[in-house]
């Protein structure tokens, strides 16, 4: 039996939007946030960085808990045999778009958030650094799309679903932020329409349900 | 033939470092950032993003090129078979780490680097944010490595090698500002002082020879 243990972020809803299209069966276990329960020494078992997402896994060999949702998606990607190829080319154009998402889009989208929304002391130069950065993300995602349909290439995978709810963040927490330049990215903007239609993407961008 | 694109920085020599290990031929292009080069067609083409490192592996099966160092490490331990487990509880440590890195420490140590060193213009807060960060994310591993020789667990792996390069650089080039944070973690110091002294480790962190 799967438990993902998440929160109304970004990070945690990569992970549901892939069970959702595995249509395997989880129970959610919602680490609210704006309560600190993520410092809970019986999370901090699981997540040693303090972190959502992580998710623990019982199976007949014993049970495995993962932190980071990078690991997550290739854990579940390789134990259902979907949405990541074994090998190949598209097997590593599929994992250097899911770093990418991981190592840059998140992390700066992260930082334009905590300054333009959460800090009450402003800073001009990490705004204009952290905005910059996540347009020109946005941007080189953007030619990407323009050439392929999905992150990867021809298939959509883990990657689409990585960057999915961090493009959708882009768009309405940081709308006002970051909205006016998506009109000049049509092919993220297409692919944000297709991605979003599907409806295990719909069911995963609304857990948890509290 | 493989060839690696990369220059003087921790996410560069990460690649280095498992190519030594791995001992197989590879052949180095310097990337030289300070005159911009990562902005010229050529070297869009094989990284989309302008970043170091990418890797090119000519083959019998064709051309395959790869950016993110992540995607970059995740592809040679799976061709050569070394530094990742194929399967298990094992792997999924070692991709936790490995993300962990990808995700966490390398772009809050980048922060903290542009902010300290890089940038004329100084941001008390933002600063003391990603300073901090930086120490929460070095205590993490610190006691992550407390309890075991290494990131992943009882084995050196591609977890390891990923975040060495980064540990060098918060007792180094950032030693003035985190250097001092070093003495109490003493498992973070057996560990680098261990890693630091595999001859592989050493002639990764050599390249690229300018």
């Amino acid at each position: 039996m799967i438990t993902l243990y998440t929160w109304l972020t970004p990070n945690g809803r990569k992970v549901s939007i892939l069970l959702e299209e595995l249509g395997v069966p989880y129970s959610v276990h919602p680490v609210n946030l704006s309560k600190s329960e993520q410092f809970s020494p019986a999370f901090l078992m699981i997540s040693p960085n303090n972190k959502i997402p992580a998710l623990v896994d019982e199976t007949e060999d014993g049970s495995l808990s993962i932190f980071e949702s990078g690991a997550i998606l290739t854990y579940l990607a390789e134990k259902y045999g979907r949405f990541l190829p074994v090998s190949g080319a598209a097997r590593y154009k599929t994992l250097e778009w899911l770093y990418w998402q991981v190592g840059g889009l998140g992390p700066m989208l992260g930082q334009v958030g905590f300054f333009e929304k959460f800090s009450k002391t402003k800073s001009p130069i990490a705004s204009a650094r952290f905005i910059a950065e996540a347009d020109r993300l946005l941007t080189v995602m953007d030619k990407r799309l323009a050439e392929f349909p999905f992150l990867a290439g021809e298939e959509y995978s883990i990657a689409d679903i990585s960057a999915y709810p961090w493009v959708v963040t882009a768009t309405t927490f940081l709308g006002d932020v970051l909205g006016d330049r998506m009109s000049s990215k049509p092919a993220l903007k297409r692919w944000l329409s297709i991605i979003g239609e599907r409806p295990a993407v719909q069911r995963g961008m609304a857990v948890p349900a509290i």
